[in-house]
């Protein structure tokens, strides 16, 4: 299945995609689907994404069923006309996940946004795709349940199943893949299945659920989601350490990995981006602005808790760290994560709002981090732009948050493909938690090698033989597809 | 891509077969490959499996490669001229996996057993599939390493990939699809690929690693793993709980798992296999003959092990325990862990070697499984036959051990059928760890429902067209094929 040997996509004609329009018309009303050019804007990009679309990539139609059943007629309707259709939730993606590349249909699951049920026996809850993690949360309080995948504020969990989102909690709690249990899902003839029941673990037939978590929309629509839970982790406390160097930082979280104590979160933030929380007021106290490391503990007991936390502090002094300091009240704790998952907006705040920004991900092999955030904050220093580095370090995830002025796009552009590159070159990836989307298509080959992307391929078309579900997201389908050269 | 749409599966004609088999003998030499009755017999089922081979289920030729070049030609060998393939490890699966049902080739990975490396620093090892986990395991103490997934004495990594199996250390820690990092594998048609760097995690393309995990070799072979690893458990002990009925004992594993403490293991034996397991002579102590949890704890700190059974402790008086008794010397520990592992052998022992043994699982939602622990007790009670019941209770994970004369054949099967109905029914699986094989097949569509069954085999022709890979395993995809009617 090599590129050079398939088509180019050829859906519907104009005639096509008005029929399926005035068949989704007809099946929702008029107040559940628009044309207007404000609420198509929305639904192409949005003003963090890293690809911006261009005028053309637009939905000609979006909509807002409220059913896997309306999903269901709507994917029909739009297969017998080859109507590309896209999924929205959150909008929070950041590699131009729900850019319509050829137009037609933008599925807003803004109508789908209920918890169905909660399962406090079972910890497990049934919600439907736009609901968000956030929210759940602050619902699964009441039960003294936790759902810990946790990535950008705003996100939904239709969304997060399609990047293979995770967060600050994975380090403990491991992605959102361990928090499936199972889907709902519309696959491209409109056809609805189930990937699995709920038992907790399950060998019977192929990993449907894992092969839609992470596929982006790409191989079908998620319209419910049974979702694995956890009783809310008892005598959280939060310890910041301040480091002279990033490298000393990175080599103290590498040392407490290799010794298996297991804070729930091991979160690097650099000085520039420590400044920028300081400056947005977000936090109660002024930190330290220096090389920082935020570990996250919970334990059975309070005593479990802080014996954890005198063995990371152990470990980080030998590394070179210069000071600690405690957050144990909740609302100290709340405080200072609040503050780590707005940085993106703490950065572009401060870089300034005129500017774009471009956040972005690796991830590589622990031993590895120090190497690759050390050249990685040396590379973004020589660019001369505003930048801060930060992430997810104990699953060796690195992002950078850069700011830039449009004119100087290339330069970032550059920077981004060096840090790709350099995490490929270390055995990692190009993405850790964000996904592929368009942003990052093109490193597929290089990671994975052309072999591994043929036999994507050959999934996505066995599933979507008229590629009609996210077109040209995750991996390129159509050899004349010029979307990525033409974006920018 | 329902079953009625397919045509039969046209392999090669004797011609064929036998130019491949003479082109496989050339490449690996006379030594290399077999067509000795004995060595055929063995790699065409097990005496403890529940499908017992037809006659004419039978490899016609058992090779052994020594590399993933080789199983490459191998494969392009078979695949140039339509012959069959299946993969042969450590034999130990129960569902009938690795019958031949086609004839063609065995490929046995016995020269395929090295530990290729451990990478301390980034907690990982590279494996080929012939490694066993205890062997692993073994070397792995000498770095304070551990690998959790612990399926039946013999396992072999790549048939634990294959059957996506755990084992006594799930609970805690996951099975074996949250331990693997990436993969090598070898495609239908003899390409080669690698599902993954190895980052600790990654969003970047579909979850191939994922799919392959638990394909049962039906959509590529195995041949080197990646797999994760996490420092030794410190502290470790283990608690056996007595209780006067299983439905309390399995009342009390629920309770257990809505606390939130986590054990590291939870495993049920009812009265039948500790009796077994006492008249093995395998344990240096006698155990209490009556319904029995066995929790395997271990801490950061002595104390924070002991206040987790502690609470535990409470849970299960609450539930009816009548009495606790530890293990806490590592002698002691492993002593009692290695009668469970073996409790198999025990219970065939105990119910006489001229019979035959079925073992069994199934998986539900925890707050099912005293429902299922009491009702299959009673239906296999009432059957007649010897049986035991056990399991990973702590996952909602139940086995069962029958053994029967083999004229009791059809009492058995039905006892099975019964037990997997009543899991699905509630909302559980046909099998928690062991696989579908040949033996479950028939239970997916009851399942997952005929659509996620259809999107299996979409994804089965994609990958591997001539359906050349150990066929007719986990969904059937040949309309004429009576495999499961002409067994048993």
């Amino acid at each position: 299945m090599p590129l050079k040997d398939l088509k180019t996509i050829e859906f519907g004609n104009e005639a096509d995609f008005k029929k399926a329009f005035g068949e989704i018309t007809k099946l929702l009303g008029k107040d559940r689907v628009s044309t207007d050019k404000d609420i198509l804007e929305i639904h192409s990009t949005s003003s963090f994404s890293t690809h911006q679309a261009t005028p053309d990539q637009r939905p000609q139609l979006v909509v807002y069923p409220s059913t896997t059943e309306e999903v269901s007629k709507i994917m029909s309707i739009c297969y017998k006309h080859s109507v590309p259709v896209v999924a929205f939730g959150g909008g929070t993606s950041l590699e131009g996940h729900f850019t319509p590349t050829r137009g037609g249909v933008s599925i807003d699951f803004y109508n789908m946004g209920e918890i169905i049920s909660i399962l406090d026996d079972d910890l497990q809850a049934v919600v439907q795709p736009n609901v968000g993690w956030e929210e759940l949360n602050e619902e699964l309080a009441n039960h003294n349940l936790f759902f810990p995948p946790d990535p950008g504020p705003g996100a939904k969990i239709g969304g997060m199943v399609g990047t293979s989102c995770s967060g600050t909690n994975a380090f403990r709690f491991g992605t959102v893949k361990d928090w499936i249990i199972s889907l709902k899902v519309v696959l491209a003839d409109g056809t609805v299945i189930k990937t699995r029941q709920r038992p907790m673990k399950s060998s019977a037939g192929y990993n449907l659920t894992g092969l839609f978590i992470g596929a982006e929309g790409t191989l079908g629509l998620v319209t419910e989601i049974t979702v694995k839970l956890t009783p809310k982790p008892d005598n959280v406390s939060v310890g910041v350490f301040s480091f002279k160097t990033i490298e000393d930082s990175a080599k103290a979280v590498a040392k407490v990995v290799q010794s298996g104590i297991k804070p729930n979160a091991m979160e690097l933030m650099d000085d520039v981006a420590m400044k920028c929380v300081n400056h947005s007021g977000e936090t109660s106290r002024i930190w330290p602005e220096e090389q920082t490391l935020l570990f996250k503990f919970s334990g059975f007991t309070p005593r479990d808790a802080s014996e954890q936390l005198k063995a990371v502090e152990r470990i980080a002094r030998a590394e070179g760290c210069t000071s600690v300091q405690l957050a144990v009240t909740p609302e100290d704790v709340d405080d200072l994560w609040a503050a780590r998952k707005h940085a993106l907006w703490a950065v572009q705040a401060f870089g300034g709002m005129n500017k774009r920004v471009w956040t972005t991900d690796v991830a590589v092999p622990i031993s590895k981090l120090p190497d690759l955030v050390k050249d990685t904050r040396k590379d973004l220093d020589d660019t001369g732009l505003f930048s801060a580095v930060l992430g997810h370090v104990g699953d060796g995830n690195f992002h950078a948050i850069i700011v830039y002025e449009p004119e100087k796009i290339a330069i970032a552009t550059a920077a981004v493909e060096r840090m790709v590159d350099r995490a490929i070159a270390l055995g990692g990836t190009c993405t850790g938690e964000h996904g592929v989307g368009l942003g990052k298509r093109h490193h597929l080959d290089h990671e994975l090698g052309p072999e591994a992307v043929n036999t994507m391929r050959k999934i996505k078309l066995a599933l979507d033989p008229k590629c009609l579900l996210n077109t040209d997201k995750v991996i390129q389908v159509d050899p004349n597809d010029k979307t990525i050269l033409e974006a920018n």
